[in-house]
Formats: structure tokens, sequence, C-alpha cells
């Protein structure tokens, strides 16, 4: 992998791969030397020559810094970089309902911070005692069962990277008229994670299930009783009750101590604050089930039970907020993921769709996880539509928001998955714009 | 993978595979339904009949919680897992000059959540504003260079998770009478991050590489000037100038607004608050890699530039302050780590090293990162003494602490690797000893 200098020689072939300058994403999967001896880009990228470099030496290099902190937290100076508080608490529609976002337009990589994970939650985040907190596993089961932390801590754990998102994600798309913005205040109700937990079919298996349980419901102990129906293949499957998030304890806005995790699956099913599984015949159709999270169809009657969220992709860079400096190099770069599995290949068109080039996929590429995808790119200046387009492994595409809205209609507010465009102006301003 | 409940059948052989009572991880790897009617284990679980259910309702469920936050923080209830801080800042060997450590015995998965990322810095941490900074690359390039941050951000970037590692972790191993502690206290100079940046060699290829250079200087830009000398195929390998940890810009602590990383190479060398990098043509020799980072061979010679860290591997669960609750059922968990790629199998001895079983891995298993490993176990309540060794991708083994010193002598302070040792006691207590 290593080069030694007399090895490197310039990329040669740096034709477009399709319109507008998008090239070939071997630059990156290579190893890239495209810069080498590509003297042309030097001035382009900004990089200043050495006599440029101030003369002063900054304070920070006169005397010893800071002392070492039993928590950190981020510099002063990226206090910008917060979640986008869209709803504020103990307000409309119920008190402590609301959300916050996660800047996604900010970030790099696949995870998310613990402390800028969206918010979403029916009646504010309780800030429980978990010594006094239980999990109690009943219903259609040999023998009830309640687990304290303690004995939860002593069962066996998977870890595993996964984004949640929340079903009414991007619903703005759905509006006749729909609004723009910045990816974080558009798309920012997901986030990623690694979170370890318990697989939830050893607590189920160990309680002894009655072959005529189907469902389970998953009830929070928030002040809302926030709860839903899970099918039992799922609660077999990959279910998790999560109690770590990055390593840490998971934070009180997620669920501590303890929340399901259904991988892939609308984020509103991930049940914060667990407290009580039943197993049931059918699904027990609670509020937050009939009421909200079902999708308004066309002809007036609503779709139930959708339950994993669609393949989908967003550019994050460059975006509405993180603007072009000018004609040059630059790396077209954001992320794609899907409730079905892993995601397969993202493309990228800058003509508004007419032709497209293939991204390259950053490793680790996980199931339901985040995927960072990077395309090389030279910006000639002039106005350019920018679109991404994500395939997962099931085959699924990204549909367009004119092929999402024909066969959906614009009644529904969740599951929104279509295709996110950008309008790059001459003056390198990104307007998010609806193709 | 999802089972219907009447496909469920228990996991009918559970015969140990080493000595004490280590089972198969297969267990794990087969997606695991060894509890379903397994009875017996239900009590040894401590998960009680519902009807020892609270009947009180607690206050969270009682009234709305509190609002959104723009960057959330711990659970009041974590406030315990924090960072060890070992030396304090602005007193010996010099102002603000120490360290503090991960508590890893404390956390899951492998990612360390950035504000418990381990901190060491030899003259306290700068409160540098990323505008004023700036990265100068000169010495043997064709045209010297100076970046500031919007200059770089224009580059390619790479994602990956690597661990970080201080030379000098678990570095008590070396005394002939070597303390104990906790995983934190002995080895918590280790952490492990998805770390965002541009790679170095496009960097060094724009400056223009003379062909006589075949080594770096990096220095950073805190008081102590810290600087190393790095050999120029890794600078053009997978070395990167790092921006962001964990999805948002990198922490004060870790270098910011930038460092250099250099995956799996001692972490000294991954220079923090980089502003400097020289292109020369052997090493500079400068002070923290003559008077410090060398290994004193038992011959009184020492070892200089033994770049890479050794393979290595840990339980931290159980481990000394994380003690068992009675015979039973426990999952026996750790990490490895190797600098020279990626892990390839971790065994587990419960009989001080006369009889090994081998442990799951959990993926994602990444090159020069954390790699999680499970193993079930069956424990009689008899004494045990427990440890885990660990084999890399290059087919090196991790040592005894025997062996180690059998090579390397005593008087070392560096890259020790040796097994760590726990000895279970009756009454549930773990202790760290040398074995």
């Amino acid at each position: 992998m290593a080069k030694t200098p007399n090895e490197v020689t310039p990329f040669a072939d740096a034709e477009p791969v399709a319109a507008n300058g998008l090239l070939h994403r071997r630059m990156f999967l290579s190893g890239g030397a495209f810069f080498a001896g590509a003297a042309s880009l030097s001035g382009l990228l900004s990089a200043q020559p050495a006599s440029a470099q101030m003369a002063t030496v900054p304070d920070w290099r006169k005397e010893p810094g800071k002392s070492f902190t039993p928590y950190g937290v981020p510099s002063k100076f990226e206090e910008p970089v917060q979640r986008l508080v869209t709803v504020r608490a103990n307000s409309y529609p119920s008190p402590g309902a609301g959300s916050s976002r996660t800047p996604l337009h900010l970030l790099e990589g696949i995870i998310t911070p613990s402390g800028l994970h969206f918010e979403r939650s029916h009646s504010g985040v309780p800030d429980i005692d978990p010594d006094r907190h239980r999990l109690l596993i009943h219903g259609l089961v040999r023998q009830p069962l309640v687990f304290d932390l303690e004995s939860l801590m002593r069962y066996p754990r998977v870890s595993a990277i996964h984004f949640i998102e929340c079903a009414g994600n991007s619903g703005g798309g759905w509006a006749v008229q729909p609004p723009v913005g910045f990816v974080g205040t558009m798309h920012g109700l997901l986030s990623c994670s690694e979170w370890t937990g318990v697989p939830l079919h050893y607590l189920l298996e160990e309680a002894g299930i009655d072959p005529k349980a189907k469902w389970i419901l998953a009830e929070g102990i928030d002040a809302s009783g926030m709860s839903r129906s899970v099918p039992i293949e799922k609660a077999l499957g990959d279910a998790m009750v999560a109690l770590f998030q990055n390593g840490e304890r998971i934070r009180p806005e997620q669920g501590y101590p303890m929340r399901l995790l259904l991988p892939g699956w609308e984020g509103n099913m991930n049940v914060k604050w667990l407290h009580r599984i039943k197993l049931t015949e059918g699904p027990t159709y609670t509020k937050d089930e009939t009421s909200k999270y079902t999708e308004l169809m066309p002809d007036g009657k609503s779709m139930q039970f959708t339950f994993p969220m669609e393949v989908k992709s967003v550019i994050t860079r460059p975006s509405e907020g993180v603007n072009m400096q000018g004609p040059g190099f630059y790396e077209i770069s954001g992320f794609a993921w899907s409730g079905n599995g892993k995601i397969k290949r993202v493309d990228i068109s800058a003509d508004g769709g007419a032709s497209w080039a293939e991204a390259a996929l950053q490793e680790p590429i996980a199931s339901r996880a985040l995927t960072r995808f990077r395309l090389p790119w030279q910006w000639d200046g002039k106005e350019v539509i920018l679109q991404s387009r994500a395939t997962d492994e099931t085959g699924a595409v990204q549909p367009t928001r004119a092929e999402l809205i024909g066969t959906k209609g614009v009644k529904n507010a969740y599951h929104y998955n279509g295709i996110t465009t950008w309008e790059i102006r001459q003056s390198g301003l990104v307007k998010n714009v609806w193709a």
C-alpha cells in the first residue's frame, strides 16, 4: 500500500465518467496518487506557498495548556455544531412531545456522537434511576419474568452498528410544495451508533414462548406510555434490549437504562425506556400505531405496519449551507442506508439525473447502518443539479420524488425516501431544490 | 435468522470445550437458542417470577420528562464512569504533563465515546483557534506549502475505525513486582474511534516529494513542541491528517483542530495539534524519541523506532472490580487488537493456560482496531485462573509475561503486551494477579 517517492506516478486517466466533471471512484479505491505531479491543482485547493506563513507565535505555543478532565467535551469553537431543536418541549401537541435533529451536514464518517443523536419523544426525557427500573415479560409465556439491570447484565451480548431513523424523517417531501433546508433540518431524524445489548430472543425463550404468540407489545415507562406491536419473527431475530451506545451506557434521551432495538425498522418502534414486553396473538393496535405512524394513501385508506425504512441516500458535501469555494477539485460525499440490509451501490449525477457515476463506498459496509460514499469531482464553475441514488442488496433503488408521489400520493407523512437534489449556483451557493 | 417459537430447540451439546466450564463459541455464532428449555438457568441469571414485580409507579411515569437539549450528556447515574486521571497536570515532571485513562472495564463494544478517550500530553491541552491554525509542509519538497483548515477541507477524505494505544500502556508489567488494578488503571491508555481525515500522501505529493526524502518530522504546536520522526513509507501509506473523531470534529485533548494518525503505531507518534511536517533524509532524533519512547534491553542498550503496537488482548468481564454473582452462566468478554493488522483469533483459558477455548469475534473485525470477543461460560463456583491470548493475521501470538521478560528483561517501559491474568475466587471476587 505504501509508495516510495519515485514510484509515484500521476493519475493519467482523469476523463470524466459522467457529465459536468464527475470522475472515476477508482481514484480513491486505488489509494489514489492522482494529485502527484498535478501542479495545477495546487492553487485551486487553496494551499499557500510557505512564504505566506504567519510569523507570529500563537499563545498556545507559549504556555502549558489546560488540565485533564474526567469527561471531555468538544472545543468551544465547535459550539455551533448542535442538535436542531425543532419542536419545543412542554408545548403543542402535548407536554414534552417533540424532537431535535442531528446536524448531519456538519458531521463525517458514519458514527453519530451520542451527544448529537436525534431525539424524539412523546412526553419528554424521563430521568430514570436504573436501580429502580424493571423489565417485565408476560402474556403468552410459560412463566412471566421480571428482570432488573443486574440480571440483564448476566446475559450474552451482541454489538452492532445500526442507524435509527424516525418514520417521519424527510416528511416534508410529501408536501405539494415541499420545504427546503439543510441536510440536518430536512433529514436529521436519523443517527447511527454502535449498539450493544442482550439479544431479545434469550429473554423470551427463558420466559417460555407459547406457540400461539405471534406478536409482542413493547411499552416504555415514560409518561406517554409509548408502545408498539412487533411481529415475533423480528423479536426472535436481530432485536436486542440495548444497554450501551457507542461504548458507554445509553443516554437518557435514547432510553436509559434500556431500549428496544429493531435494526432497520422505523425509529418509533425502537421503544425507549423499555419496561414491558407482552407476548400476544395479534397486534395490540396501540394509539401510537393507529392515530400515528400509518401511511395515508391517495384513496383515503392507510397502510399500517410498514416497518422497514426504505433505501435512501443524501449528499452532505456539498449541500445547503456547505457551499463551494470556486471552480476546481472537490470530493462529493454523503451517506446511504437501508432498513432491508446492506447498501450495494450509490450513483451520483451532476446533470439532474441524465448521467450517473458510481461512488466509492467506505468500509465498513454494515447491514442496516449508514454507509459513507465518496466521489472525486472537477467542478467547472457552471450551474449544476447534483443528486445521489442508492441501491441496497435486495436490489431496491431509491426513487425520485415524482416516482414516489406517483405511487403514494401527497397525503402521507411517513417513510419518505425520495432523491434529494442540490442546485449548485455559479456563485458557489448550494440550494435545496425539488427536481 | 428469525425463529418461530415451535422451531426453538434446546442447545443439546453444552459439553465444555476447555477446563472449568468454557463452552463452545458456536452458541453465539449460531444465533444461539441454548437458553430455550433450559429452565435450570432461570433462577441462576436472577430473573424473578413476575409476582415479585414492584407495585409502586415511579415518578417518571407520572409526569412529562425533561426538554430536548442541543448537546446531550450521560445520565447522572453514570457519573462514576469517568476517565482515570493518574497524573495531575501542572505538576511533575513538567507543567501540564500527564495522562488520563479510559475506564475500559465499564465500557462495551469497540467504540470509545470521545469524552472518555484517554489523554496523554506533555504540556497540557492547548485551546487552539482553528481559524488561526496552519499546517506547514517543508524540507525536501519541490514547493513548501501552508494549509489552513479551509484548504484542507477541500481534499478527499478517508474514514476508518482505529485504536490508539500509548507506547507506555500496561507498562507496569515490566516491573519486577508488577502492580495490579482495574483494566482501565492498568491498560486504559488505549481507546478506539472512527477517525476521518485527509490521507497524508495527497498533501506530500502536492508539495512535491524530493526522492532523497526517506523520513518526515511531525511536530505539534503545543507548548512542549512534541515531535516525532516517521518513515516516508508510513506517511505515504495509511497515514492521515485526522479532522473528525466519531463523526464530529476531533476533541481538544485529541489534537483539535488536527492530528497525525498513524494506524497501529505507538500513540505518541500520532502527533496532536499538528502544525509542521518536514521531509528529511533521516530521522530527526527529537527529544521525544531519544530521552523517551525507546526500549531499554537487559544488555543496557536501547531499541529505538519500534513503531507498531504488538498483538494484545484483555478480558474486561469478569475483571478486577467486575465481580461474579455466584455460580452459573456468564459471558466472558473483552477486546483484542494489533498494530500489525486484523485480529485472527482469541483463545480463553480458565485453568491458567493449560487448556484453551476459541472465542467468538464480533464484527466488524477491522485492521488496527479493537475487536470485541465473547465466550459462553458455566462457572461452577470454584477458584479459576482466567486468561485471554490473541493472535493476529500475521500469525503473531500474544506472549505470556514470562516469555516477554525472558526476551526483553524488566528494564523496559514500553510496548508491554503480555497476557493479563484474573484470579476468580470462590467468593466471586476477581483479582488481577501475575501468572
